[in-house]
């Protein structure tokens, strides 16, 4: 901070100490005007130095002292009310914008506002009482939509000539395939990969979401050779297929924010210019809740008993065998424990079970899966389920390793998105006519 | 534009033309999701297309069509009346938002968005019928406060090694003292001048605000010695003063979005920097409306004949003498027609009305001068009144050539600003008598 | 300079004043290494605080005391002779290098070093006793066509992004067809031209060498629309010809050292990737020395009288007529006082005589035209000769107004340039014949 | 390489295939020049594919087809002893100058140019008959010290900021104390570390020499806490001394050419300016050939036996009583055999032979140990001599484990260098004494 600054700053704390709900209403009202960014630092930092343990006090404040004030908007909405137009609508929407967000967009004016206040949300969401909180939760996000627009965000390509800070934060920030340590990271950065980030403006140092792509001869549903770090490196003007194998956002703070769907679609963009060789993009993803939705038969738009046994059908009798069980759905079950001792009965059984899941599935009236409502959603089409794609552990424990494919086509993407909001759902010619049997299977109830 | 979205387009384009009514609902229904960016480009280009004669068809759109929704609103208004409570509060400030600011916010996830709406903002105002449309007006303000936060902005220093491009928008953007070509310009950056602006990342060749500043030993009110070209360079380390004299706001479209005051502080901060024997920041600033005050004299809070006689007092004698009529506030104005040519009579009563002028004159229970508003309430004092400052015929147009020193003192800021707000003017020593004689004279109204 | 070598350097000047002699000496030997930049920065500023007068002496100097030591060499030139051999051929080398050249290497260790070196090979060249100091600038250009290797030198766009500062610069250095100000240059950095400079990383501010191209529908020879600053701006894409009308060494210190081959060869390649339309890349050259050719009868292997009279032919009846003079020689000089009052006259002659210039005219055995060497020993051919291409002032002086287009046709530049190296030229097809023909009058001598 | 130069290049192979004998004849020859740019960069390509069998018929070549013409050497050897004057100089200078300088020159001109000819003398040096090849290293080094001229170079600090391209260069190229992978440089990028290299703007993304800094409070001789990678960190602004602990040239291919000593003094100023709390400046350095010299006691100026009988003196009873042996010397001997098991007893003789070794020993005239010669030459003083400071398996078989500080005091630097060469060793007071009496012992020669 500027010397001239920090002398304000100080005279500032010798007149009123380190008082944060003075200093919360002083850099709201007229005067504190002349010392904002002084303020907002101040408050920053004071901030910045609380524990866990102190910060609920701090957002009961926010909560309470800097609601709309409820007399003068009783009164705006009673004015409303009487004569609707232009000038009674302009003060009830003064009166109902809560000067937290003011408050808020005042922080921002000093350095390090916005990585502050995005800090500040990702600890709402953890704190104990955090539904108490939730008015402070709607304001930040209702800034952040508004400060990080996409036309405020700028792709960069991260590679190995990147800052080892923010290659570090990748690291860091991975959790879809964890990266083990440099080594692992720097396989991923080869000439055969390819890592787009999001960068706003103000957080420099900080991607905001990366997606990584393989490039590859051919489609694939298994992760290993991606993942491998010894696979051999590709020349990346061969290769004619991008598989976007992992997409992480970064900040917790920013959750609810979109800014998945345009960078897949920008993404795309960058590689259609630079490699012209690329047919077929195509992501490699998850399936997070298969195996919690296989077992949990509570939910009425889910698996239950008769829908799993109509749709295990032909192979009924194969897992009876196996496992020695009479009931095909037990059996199923039962071998489900270690998926990999039975590959050759399971394979079939669990793309077909998987195929219900991502398309039948639904909770509230929404499908069930996350990623694929974000991939269908965004205009993607479901182009492949994969048997024993993801062997590690946590593929293996969420999904019994099934993987799936969504595939961008440029040309379909817009119509692909007019169905899923009508409820159609899009799928591969291979996978047409499993879909019209899953559905038909899913159908009919008892 | 990439090429795959150039492909979304033109399947756009051919399924539904240049309709932008349709494009707009379009863009902010859920169907339009998966096209965004495209549809957002197609309305920008749309947009920028439009002459002058076309563009109010437009706003009347904008104006009706993505207002809130009346029924919705009154509905959600008497939720709230009926329970108090945060969902009715939250239902009632989704009700308020017009869906033009969401319209808005998703224009500008497209390349040139900001800029855009910018001009937007910039035609709305200069467009016949601009008060029908102050509601887009408060949209976009609204909008843009919030992405012009200061936190966003960051501030570059200006010289010869700048972009010509970004020089010459200086020469078009400069209206407080008119660039004449290229050397004077090179002249107001040589090693004894400064010149800083705020940029904003989403206009990168674009300030936003811009001031200048000249380096010197001692203060001056006089306005030649800085702008004149042939002025010899003073090595910088030697300077002990550093004047302000010229600050442009560069976008009409965004009027009304503060960065004036965060730009001197920071500005004073970069110079304490650099170079710490500057002792003195202080502006050389003009006083826009004092000629029209002076010959106004309806404003009841302005200069009356009884006033303008009780301040001048002593020099009335002189006045009438060099002007022949008996009547002094009658001579001054007459003498006032060719002030140059009576400079010596002149240059004392001048001050004194000047000082009155800057502290006394209200309009609507606020400050009349509208520079003197912006630094004093910033926190600066009223350090100095130059009769014949600026001789150049603008000068003596607007203020018969007085100009006005506000000096920055940073120790102060807080405490004048604070002052300002309760109403009191902070002044230099050298002029407390003079400001309280001034302040008696006005208050005995007759 | 950081504090601590100006600590050295205050030192330095206690114990030994401003002596330059000293310096130089002290700065070769092994004792001052330790303070190797300080001194040779002393002795920069020393050398920059020189004027014209004080440099002859500082020149003695170098040229007398810092020569290779004449018995150390004759020791080692007779030891050579005696037995050549790797040792005594690497003795007879390091005797055989000046100090000069080493204390040259030494002075650029400090900040502007080289381009204190450069400016004092342009001093010596304009110093009146230059030819006294030819071993200085030997030893300079020795350096220097080390030090500006290509593989050193990096291609810059120059646009109206760039800085001032070197915008500024390239008005200055323009020495072919003159910059008038700042408008005139911004219409060469518009849209339809492009303009491109080597730079070197010892000398960030300062092109050594650049280029202007204007890109346009068919190739031209008339240079007005190239210059004319109100030109309509054409669409880059739709150009199908660039050519090159202006090419400007920066740095008279610098002379000698080759850049200007490399910078064409690699500005065309620079266009190829840019613009794929581009079909022909040409100049659009002066004749610099045609006028004073065609008036100089004394060079053997210049114009003379009968070769000039053989040349006129067909024409002599015409040129005779319009002047009233008998002899077609006489007449034609006569016309070509006032070029433009005889254009009709003199277009066809003069088209055949800049021909017979350009391919004929010799000096020393080598072609006279430098521009015509220039571009036809880098390998493009001669394409067109077009006669009142330049009717400014200069143009008219030079040449009688007559351009050249040389084109660079990359898969034929290595095998002309072959063919320029045993003597042949090479012509554009329309030039053929009329290239036989004044090759025949040329050799048939009287 | 742009798509122009490629289609020259491939009509080149079409015309003569990959002979690198021609290639080079040809890039030499005036014929060649059209093409310089390619034909340099096709031989850059052939030599980079040969392997280290194919290189020394490459070399071969080099050295024998690109020698200076003796025939015409011979005539300007003669020439200039009959008639020594500028004109004969300049033809003697110009016939000894081997054209192998003048093709890499013209190889330096295409990409990657110059990391090639780098490679190419790091290559001869490991050739198995690099002798004969001596010519050729000759003339590159001789290149290299004016292309690597420090004008030329530009420091950059290294931090976790750069590029991870360039840091897992470092871990490569430290060779004096390993960097145990990415954790390992990330605990010396810490705020009490600074690293600088020097990098050349031919050779982007390689350092070709950096020191690494460690900031603590008072001088350490002891290694272990700089390494420690749990060491805690140390606010930057209350450290007062900086300790130069590791300096490593990176490419062998510019063996001979000397940045070193500017790095140091560089790298003083830069710490000066940024950390004004600095007062000592120091290394701690390795003693690389202690333990070598010790033992070897074939060197007539280096230990023998009884100069360190006469060394030892007053420690003789301690170390013969701990090695049970009668002759201290051999009890000294036996000892070093286990150094950690006998630190009582051998720390005080370590440190006066190590004073010794760093001021007496010497070969060929010259001052024995590497690095004391650097740093004194430098200008630097003795500060310290630590036994135990390095305890590290290299360090303990190099040197025992001592380790010395070598301390730069900017005011002393020129002084002490011209000390040095005059063949004076400065120690800082603390050794003065026993610097004296180890000078004594060390003159009586029995």
């Amino acid at each position: 901070m500027p010397g001239f600054l920090s002398k304000l700053l100080r005279v500032l704390r010798e007149r009123r100490g380190n008082d944060m709900p003075f200093m919360c209403r002083h850099l709201l009202s007229e005067r504190g005007e002349a010392s904002q960014t002084a303020l907002a630092e101040e408050i920053i930092n004071a901030y910045r130095a609380m524990n866990a343990g102190q910060r609920p006090q701090f957002f009961e404040m926010l909560s309470h002292d800097f609601a709309p004030d409820q007399t003068t908007l009783l009164r705006a909405v009673s004015d409303y009310q009487h004569s609707p137009g232009p000038s009674t609508l302009a003060a009830l929407s003064a009166a109902v914008e809560s000067p937290r967000q003011e408050l808020f967009r005042r922080i921002n004016t000093a350095p390090r506002g916005t990585e502050t206040l995005i800090a500040l949300r990702e600890h709402l969401s953890t704190s104990k009482n955090s539904g108490d909180f939730a008015v402070i939760d709607f304001d930040l996000k209702h800034l952040f939509r508004s400060w990080f627009n996409r036309g405020f965000l700028h792709l960069e390509r991260i590679s190995w000539q990147t800052s080892a800070l923010i290659l570090e934060k990748l690291i860091g920030y991975e959790s879809v395939h964890e990266i083990n340590g440099w080594p692992d990271l720097r396989r991923r950065l080869e000439e055969d990969r390819r890592c787009f980030a999001f960068f706003h403006p103000a957080l420099v140092e900080d991607p905001i979401i990366f997606v990584e792509v393989a490039l590859s001869k051919g489609l694939t549903g298994d992760l290993e050779p991606l993942l491998d770090i010894q696979a051999p490196v590709l020349a990346s003007e061969t290769a004619d297929t991008a598989i976007f194998y992992s997409i992480n956002n970064c900040l917790r703070g920013l959750r609810g924010v979109p800014f998945g769907n345009f960078l897949i679609k920008q993404v795309v963009s960058e590689l259609a210019n630079e490699l012209p060789n690329i047919q077929v993009y195509s992501t490699l993803s998850p399936l997070p809740q298969f195996s919690r939705a296989l077992r949990d038969q509570r939910n009425e738009d889910g698996f239950t008993h008769y829908r799993i046994s109509r749709l295990l059908a032909d192979d009924s009798r194969n897992l009876t065998q196996a496992a020695r069980r009479r009931d095909p759905v037990e059996a199923l079950l039962q071998l489900l424990e270690e998926p990999l001792a039975h590959r050759n009965v399971l394979a079939k059984p669990l793309e077909r079970l998987a195929l219900a899941y991502l398309t039948q599935v639904r909770e509230g009236g929404k499908l069930y899966d996350p990623v694929a409502t974000f991939h269908l959603s965004n205009g993607a089409r479901l182009e492949r389920i994969n048997s024993f794609g993801n062997l590690r552990s946590y593929g293996l424990k969420a999904s019994f390793g099934v993987t799936a494919n969504y595939r961008y086509l440029p040309a379909e993407l817009e119509e692909n998105h007019e169905r899923f909001v009508r409820g159609e759902i899009q799928v591969a010619n291979g996978l047409v006519s499993d879909h019209k049997a899953v559905a038909q299977a899913w159908q009919v109830s008892r």
